[in-house]
């Protein structure tokens, strides 16, 4: 935190926490990183101490001078600019992103040929951002949905002064360990918001984004203090267009009427596979329309720059619908050959092929070289950012003196920093407490956490009543009510993932949740794998977990989900048995704070067992029962969620005819994965190799738990529709079924 | 195949089996069940030879005079209906639906009570089938899109005379081993199309049936004869229209112009969070017609049965664009109480509120009661079905006369017979042959299957260049040539694997690919999903499976997808690693009728092994190089697809020290799975406890293979954007890395 000190608004939540935390240890303990690491302040998140003091004090200094810099001005004196110089910029952003895929022989120039106009505009004239601090809370957010052109934004960032992108990252193009990787990675590039290239995400992280800022705009801004203010641009191509995820989140986005959300469509007719004629015919700008959107078609975007602005300009103008501005744009525009076909879009031109476009835009420089004057040009966005940030940083101090509650609650959504004691919230159980499914458990968790946590929110698609994810303090988050925190996804699974992706990158402390039925993560995979490898805090609540479910039958039970998971990098599986687990669930998944977690809840009623414990889940598997000495038991029975009570129930059979039984909750395959060798072997000695598992979902996965001499019950096949009980019984997922494996195992 | 004497198809085409087989032997080997099954001739495959022949004989007999009745003259007989015993009828299956529900305490009676009177119309007026052939090849097919309503369909199929649905079973509703599961599902009720549930996914296999009839009409049909003419006919929710998947099989449905797809949208502004105006407000006919659909609007869908009618007639007489019928409905229509409200969709209405509406609609009988009149009135589709079936076998006889050659192929895409030898067209490589990437070698492989399978069609989500998936003797399927069988998908994955599972199913003998990167399966994967529940056999083309594709990074890279597939019930994840076993993986692939499989291949090139085989594929784990005896090697090297090449070359090397080394290719899993104990202990000797597995994914589930003694090397995090060699050598994913481990298990 050694930098902190030069920012003005983390100084005063160091200092406000401090007070808050009522002990300076406890503060500090909050504060240092663990191993369930918190969030830190957005504004030192990558950027060095060196360089963030170096360019932002001057112009904080100078703040009083600039604060007046807003779009409309930026506009206003952008649109005077000679458009040769425009041009220039615009061919400069075209042959960085030539050069770098020539240099890497890999990559995509079609699109940042043909979209750099609107890039140019976009990053030079429209957007307000801050170079030396990519994570000021209020810029303008920008999301290249179509990720494959990633060189665009390379570009831009560039230009515009981003540290990560400096001309030798440029030159590292899709090399190992770069800034400049094949797709765009908020992880990787500090300037990248979100994390693209699976087309159709993108968008539906924008409208994410574009929720976020709706959202906390009408929960925090006053008549006199407008301090959540930001657009959120997107550049979508046909690919992202043609897929389904991109409908669901345009519908909502229309439903929500996110008027500050601006998306352009690249409509170039080019796919991989040949002129778009071939696949996609539909009508996309009515599409839109019947969506609630506001469409603008830009005829010419590979040189009508002031078409461009104009229709930005009226974008702006509708406040109560999002923008899709269709831009018709040549792929790979200025290569007198390759422009226009698909053999532009993901491959290097060739040597023969850039020496012409470079012939054919009379571009006579050497590879990544900024013309002197493009690059005194940007060169104003530094001291002009950190001139935004320093006047948006008075404006929060006003702000706080005159609302210090609210003030309070929104730093925390800023930096991330979780409110001192939110995890007294969670609620706790003993074995007396009434039996209940997990999902039902679940609810009272989401309500006790959406009391403390001021950046919690999220909702279900269309099964808030069967997934109980209704915060019942809150009412809909809607187009005419978005202080709310009940979002209403529809039945758009995809959607609802990717868009939550946008919530929890939006800003560090906010934690978005979303459910639907566990089976239906298949729906939204993609969505969750870009959780994962994003880092955005995504609590899944996927409830209906397994053949427990009953009649709906196969379609709706989950067999292969637990383990898929599992498999899957960076995701937190979470299947706790009780409430105490559920609660435990919650409280690891709010502090992961770059990992996404997925629990899986029952729809059935399930007992509140010994033993359990919020400390225990934290550490994924451990032992909730034993009646053995010295670590060494005559057999280890190990359960998950709705089946750590039929191992419970087994032990106790097994203890009365005189064995010695551990009963393992292994809540956690992931949380257990990272506890000390000596724990592990605390809970799983390695000289008891009599172990059985009991999961009602597929084995695969467990010989790694139970060994080669151990069993493993679970389900291999497809579920069946019937009552549950008798699912569970025709299955062999009983207490018989554990207590005859034990016996021949032990 | 004891009752396929009394089918005149069915005969001809086990005569002409005979004949074109050469000998009696290899046709009886061909088409007796086996551990590969083959389908046998679609007529057969549900009903009992008794029924059977009791039914289709009398009519049979009756063909010349019933021959005439088709879809008009049906439409014509029955608006002349006594519109009191349509209303009846309509009551029938509304209390059906509701007494079934009531009885089980569980399921969806809203949507049956609100789509009846479409359901009636359907059924008892418009569609052609044969009730006791539900597998008749010209049948109009149904697809209940909203499968929760399956009650609808239950007793559709009950009242039409379908042996599936009698009486008991309606009253085993959602019972264990029922013929009336929670959702449609294929495979448990002859007279379901397809298995529906998750949202979106029927009307995407109703646009895979439309897209069947649509290419088989183009290819068969001649001026002389309509061999091929059936319509597709669904029903979807507001739910499926929420859902991404729709959007994008009714893009391409609109832009293939499937005529025949004729879609009635429930619109009943009901979903399980309550109004469809909490998330769902875009104009859903507006952007169908942006689709490149005809919309009709049926106002009063409750009772307005000629306003029904009549859109029939008109989405009928429009031939060159799908039709979408918005139909107004009132879900759980009659209610008093519970009508227009989500208490309706998803649970029983309660003995109280069914009594009030027995009230309401005036239905004094007893629960599942029948009236005669509608007894009587329904009983006519068992004999007119057996016309229409048997008409269209004389057709069929006349046309096998002209037409001989077209008949064949025509005849093994109805009947999934293989033609003979087909296998023999499979290239066949040696260690000399060129090295080469498995996607290259999978267009061989496609190449050659297209010519000798007559139902082999598919294409790629937008990437038919990289996926190598163009069959170069063939066109592309399009809007003006329904006759050709390369598809063009559009980057629509989810879609194109719900097309595809409509496609399978249309037909035994219809064999659809479809490809994109593996690691997009995650877009796909519900989808995936129902082909394996509903045992559709789709061929899934997966190219780029790997770290091995390098530059594009860790959101193209796929790591945790083997193991996710793995967990899957019924799906056969191949990964060859070369020529021979690329052969081997679609041998298998087309001989699994009843299976999916997925064919994960790499983007960068292999060398031909010496060892491997077709046959060992089939066997999903077999020996491809060994130097030790008496079944004891020193250590077991074990390696999938790009990363047997690496396993060969470490046992090279240490077989150079003087090591016993066995290389053993893993394949598939699942299919080393069905060997013999026998066999897998010649493979994998319980006593060799040294063994080292590489793939470059997940380690997840290996241990299994391993042991607790072995060492899997794998990759267990995302990937990297970077040069493939270089992601390998960083991520210890090399020849290096396995001999080490051998030295150090054995």
């Amino acid at each position: 935190m050694a930098s902190s000190s030069s920012l003005t608004l983390s100084q005063a939540i160091l200092s406000r926490s401090v007070s808050r935390h009522g002990s300076s240890s406890s503060t500090n303990s909050q504060l240092s990183p663990s191993s369930l690491s918190l969030p830190t302040f957005s504004g030192l998140k990558s950027t060095t101490a060196t360089s963030f003091r170096r360019h932002i004090l001057p112009s904080a200094a100078a703040s009083g001078r600039h604060s007046a810099i807003r779009a409309s001005a930026a506009v206003e004196t952008l649109e005077k600019t000679d458009n040769a110089l425009v041009e220039k910029s615009v061919n400069t952003i075209r042959f960085l992103a030539i050069d770098a895929v020539e240099k890497a022989n890999s990559g995509h120039p079609g699109l940042p040929m043909g979209c750099a106009p609107m890039g140019h505009i976009l990053y030079d004239e429209i957007m307000r951002y801050n170079p030396k601090n990519p994570y000021w809370f209020n810029r303008d957010r920008f999301v290249l949905s179509a990720g494959h052109g990633c060189m665009l934004q390379y570009a831009l960032l560039h230009l515009a002064g981003y540290d990560a992108v400096r001309e030798e990252d440029l030159k590292s193009f899709r090399q190992w360990g770069s800034k400049t990787p094949g797709h765009p990675e908020n992880f990787e590039t500090p300037g990248v918001e979100v994390t693209t290239g699976p087309l159709g995400q993108g968008i539906a992280n924008a409208v994410g984004l574009a929720l976020s800022e709706k959202h906390l705009a009408a929960r925090f801004n006053k008549p006199d203090a407008e301090i959540v203010d930001h657009y959120t641009y997107c550049i979508v191509g046909d690919g992202c267009q043609m897929e389904g995820i991109s409908q669901e989140a345009a519908s909502l986005a229309g439903h929500w009427g996110l008027g500050k959300l601006i998306a352009f469509y690249d409509d170039n007719h080019i796919s991989i596979d040949g002129d778009t004629e071939i696949a996609f015919t539909e009508d996309v700008a009515a599409r839109y329309e019947a969506l609630g959107w506001h469409v603008i078609w830009v005829k010419n975007g590979n040189t009508g720059y002031d078409e461009i602005r104009a229709a930005i300009k009226e974008a702006k103008a509708v406040t109560d619908k999002p923008t899709l501005i269709k831009v018709t744009t040549t792929i790979g525009f200025g290569s007198p050959n390759k422009s226009n076909s698909y053999s532009v879009h993901g491959s290097a031109l060739g040597a023969k092929e850039v020496e012409a476009t470079r012939q054919n835009l009379g571009w006579p420089y050497e590879p990544f070289h900024v013309p002197e004057e493009v690059k005194s040009h940007w060169s104003r966005h530094v001291p002009e950012g950190a001139a935004l940030e320093a006047g948006w940083n008075s404006k929060f101090a006003e702000y706080e003196k005159k609302y210090p509650e609210e003030a309070a609650d929104l730093k925390s959504i800023i930096t991330g920093e979780l409110p001192a004691d939110w995890e007294k919230a969670l609620p706790t159980y003993t074995p007396e407490s009434p039996a209940d499914a997990t999902r039902n458990l679940s609810q009272q968790n989401l309500n006790a956490l959406a009391k403390v946590l001021p950046g919690f929110l999220g909702g279900s698609a269309d099964l808030a009543s069967s997934n109980m994810t209704l915060m019942k303090m809150f009412g809909d988050f809607q187009k005419s009510t978005p202080e709310e925190r009940n979002i209403r996804f529809g039945v758009r699974e995809h959607g609802m993932g990717a868009i939550c992706n946008g919530i929890a990158l939006h800003s560090p402390g906010l934690i978005p949740y979303c459910a639907t039925f566990f089976v239906f993560t298949d729906y939204m995979r993609a969505a969750i794998r870009i959780s994962a490898l994003a880092e955005s805090r995504v609590i899944y609540v996927m409830t209906h977990d397994s053949i427990g479910l009953g009649e709906d039958g196969p379609t709706h039970q989950p067999i292969e989900h637990l383990a898929s998971f599992r498999a899957m990098p960076n995701v937190l599986m979470l299947r706790p048995a009780d409430g105490n687990e559920t609660a435990g669930a919650y409280r690891v998944a709010i502090l992961k704070s770059k990992t996404p977690s997925i629990l899986a809840l029952s729809r059935q009623k399930l007992p509140q067992l010994a033993g359990t414990s919020i400390e225990g889940t934290a550490k994924g598997g451990y032992t909730i029962s034993d009646n053995s000495s010295g670590n060494k038991p005559d057999v280890i029975l190990i359960g998950t969620g709705s089946e750590l009570e039929i191992a419970v129930k087994a032990a106790d059979e097994l203890r009365k005819e005189g064995k010695a039984v551990r009963v393992v909750s292994f809540v956690s395959w992931e949380l257990f994965d990272e506890q000390s060798a000596e724990y592990k072997e605390s809970v799983l000695p390695a000289a008891v190799t009599a172990r059985v598992s009991i999961e009602a979902g597929t084995t695969f996965g467990w010989a790694k738990i139970v060994g080669s001499k151990g069993k493993a019950i679970g389900i291999d096949r497809f579920g069946a529709s019937a009552p549950a009980g008798k699912i569970y019984k025709e299955f062999g997922i009983t207490a018989e079924a554990v207590i005859a494996a034990a016996k021949q195992v032990s």
